[in-house]
């Protein structure tokens, strides 16, 4: 979507900032990094380290921190930098909102409730009993099994699967190559041999949370697998049957949570962590990468390592770890210690 | 699918087990855990620890194994209680049989040979010289190429892709997003540079086994990626060409199996678990979740950790990790000894 | 694909080798390993250890580097055994080239450029402003986002989708289930809370390229992921946006990189390796299995554990690890020693 371009004046009132002397009448055409930016562009400096490259770029005005030590004839300050980047987003690269159109080749059963407005693209299919929300976009090819319901104003990207009798809240962005509602993984030795233990409960989502691609979210044995409002989950996550995320959590690529796992809220975990079934992690607790969770965490707790630990002790871990040669021959000289009370 | 109600006395007849006093002509209109069940439902509780639960729960029935200590008047005893359990979901929650309705919109090759009842939906496409077994289910937007054989009794869930040449068994059941037959991942110096080592054997899947969501399975060099009678694989996993997995496994999610690695019958892999290529595990073996497998293992071995060995070992590594704080300070003694030495 | 057999002298003159006494006119139909291989089949033999199997191998044929110590009347041997092998390849197993066909259920946007002798297979959509390049293949069921560019002589297989306004180079290959160009995974505090910051830079993906089934590559925020030519990622691995991965690379299964990782040229990254965001990687480094990467490697590196050391260190620190209880005595005897100084 193009957008007309905006002067610096008007740009710099959207902001509330002062425009730097002499540009006012300057036209604005997009926001870009310092490195790639053109004479019409905003650009922005977050950290020091980006001080030289915010000198030499091209950029027609550079939005900085107002405490930034930075002398710069453009420079626009403010106090809230990202909020700035985030106005200037939102100005050049507006969120298409839903077309309403819903293409002939997608395949929507007759029952299928669609609020006001919804766009659904090409080969999306939508079954028996499911319900949309009004402004809600599902993009191509994607399933949508039968008695789910989705809320208002999401965006459900092309090639996502959810399955039946799922839920999904409002506003809420799913991206290409999820699966919701896939059968959780458990067997259990019954009339004498492992069995499939069916899974027949459902998934069910809060508004304003975000999927990653290819990422998946089993559904419950009975009742529900459950992650909270204004979560964001990155790619390729597993979420298993039963699991509950609360509010607010971010959780990182490749990680995974294993059966019946309950994160609070708040709860920060980084990539390619892997939670131990039926786990509990307090609220507004951080997990490091690649950490091994395999005892309950108390509320604000702050981990890292397999399993986890305090970053302290981790921190003192890595420091043997990384120096094991001279800690090793300390230990030799042990030995020599034992021999010689042997004698 | 709705069923009847079911009498108490009429459950417990399926089960073999004595109906509580009073309780036989109680309608049951479903299974539900302890919390959610309402007064038709049948729950159960599995652990000492659900006793509280169990006394509070208002469901109509509660299945228990018949050693528990758990007075309550409505407890129907019996000694398999998982296979109680699978009784209560067989008949509240059967499997929907094959419709055997193909879907104006699949696309099918001419030459396909489909099985009596086999059911296609919306948007399948089936190429050239597939064959699909009896009472199968195709789910929409499943792709299958060409020559593929899959068997009968099959659940392919929506969006799955079996690329061409590749053999599934009978009662398989593959979840969404799962991608079979993608050519394994090879390159080797050849003719001065590194090369593309075409990838053109197959994956051949036995009965019984489960796929899970997004796990990629890739076909071989020149024979057969294999996967065992019964095995079940979880979401997220990889299996490299040319790894054979016997029959009876359960891999958990997340796992990787390098390029040609063997895992003996019965093997249980826990989740996040990667497996060096060319490895060998022994049948019957157990692997930790985390854990890194860079040597054979051993039939009927027990292992975890990276890299993978015996859980006591691991124990007191771990126990060393978690206390290293002070076995810094014992290493530092040492240091102290040392330098009295040296005077 | 069947192809003609070909006479023992004919294949032999196509490697430049000569054929065993006596075979010139036998017939070859194909290629399989020494155990499966039957007698109008060439195989090879790779290693010392496959000495046996290739004794009883009833190959046809076997190919054989020329200073391998391996009596056999039907050896062939050769320098470059691998380049050998992919002439067999190349000869049995030729590429499918593109049919230049546009399948009727694929939906193609007015204004898709097609270069020349372009497949499309069912059910793939293209979306406004997209460009393919000659003879490229583009499978069943695969999205293409509006503006996307690629190359000619691609092999998109089927489900996979590459979202909106990215660019793949020539001769690349993507595999199933892929996603190209999915949103970012950031958030700011913003406002006073936690906020979306837009992706809104693209994916660029240069010539010759693999990349795995299920694969994440995401787009950048502002300017471009990238990945250099020739650069070869296997399945489930996630490039986060704003990574910059070199030529040459190999980038193994389950890997992940976080935001704005920079991978130099001819960088070697085993399976479920994780990278912390930022980190720069230098040329021609190697990176063992199940790594995590939390610092800058300088070019040249060979680093393995979590966090990453060099390998002396690391099978120092896993000799610790595996002999932990012998250690852990010595460790004790520490304590003793403590004591007594105490006394």
């Amino acid at each position: 979507m193009t957008v007309p371009p905006i002067t610096v004046a008007d740009f710099c009132e959207k902001l509330g900032a002062a425009p730097p002397t002499g540009l006012n009448n300057k036209a604005l055409t997009g926001i870009m990094t310092l490195e790639r930016a053109g004479e019409q562009h905003v650009s922005f400096v977050m950290k020091e380290k980006h001080l030289a490259a915010a000198q030499q770029s091209k950029a027609a005005v550079i939005l900085a921190f107002e405490k930034l030590n930075f002398n710069h004839p453009r420079v626009v300050r403010v106090r809230d930098l990202m909020g700035a980047v985030l106005t200037a987003m939102e100005y050049f690269h507006p969120e298409s909102p839903s077309t309403g159109v819903v293409h002939d080749s997608a395949i929507i059963a007759k029952d299928v409730k669609l609020g006001t407005n919804v766009q659904v693209d090409a080969q999306a299919i939508i079954e028996s009993g499911a319900e949309i929300g009004g402004n809600t976009i599902i993009g191509a090819g994607v399933f949508i099994g039968a008695r789910t319901r989705i809320g208002s104003g999401c965006i459900i990207a092309p090639r996502v699967t959810i399955l039946h009798e799922c839920h999904v809240g409002s506003r809420v962005r799913i991206h290409s190559g999820a699966v919701i509602g896939a059968d959780g993984f458990r067997y259990e030795v019954a009339r004498g041999r492992l069995m499939k233990i069916p899974q027949v409960g459902s998934v069910v989502i809060g508004d304003d949370v975000e999927i990653g691609a290819n990422t998946t979210i089993d559904r419950a044995f009975l009742d529900e697998t459950r992650i909270g409002n204004r979560t964001k989950i990155d790619n390729l996550v597993h979420i298993a049957h039963n699991v509950i995320v609360g509010t607010d959590c971010l959780i990182v690529a490749q990680t995974g949570a294993a059966g019946s796992v309950k994160i609070g809220n708040g709860v920060i975990i980084a990539g390619q962590v892997g939670i131990a079934d039926h786990i509990e992690i307090g609220d507004r607790s951080r997990i490091g990468g690649k950490s091994g969770v395999t005892g309950d965490i108390p509320p604000g707790s702050d981990l890292i390592g397999n399993p986890a630990i305090a970053p302290r002790d981790y921190a003192r871990f890595t420091h043997f770890y990384k120096n094991i040669s001279s800690y090793m021959k300390r230990m030799r000289v042990i030995d020599r210690e034992e021999s010689r009370d042997d004698e």
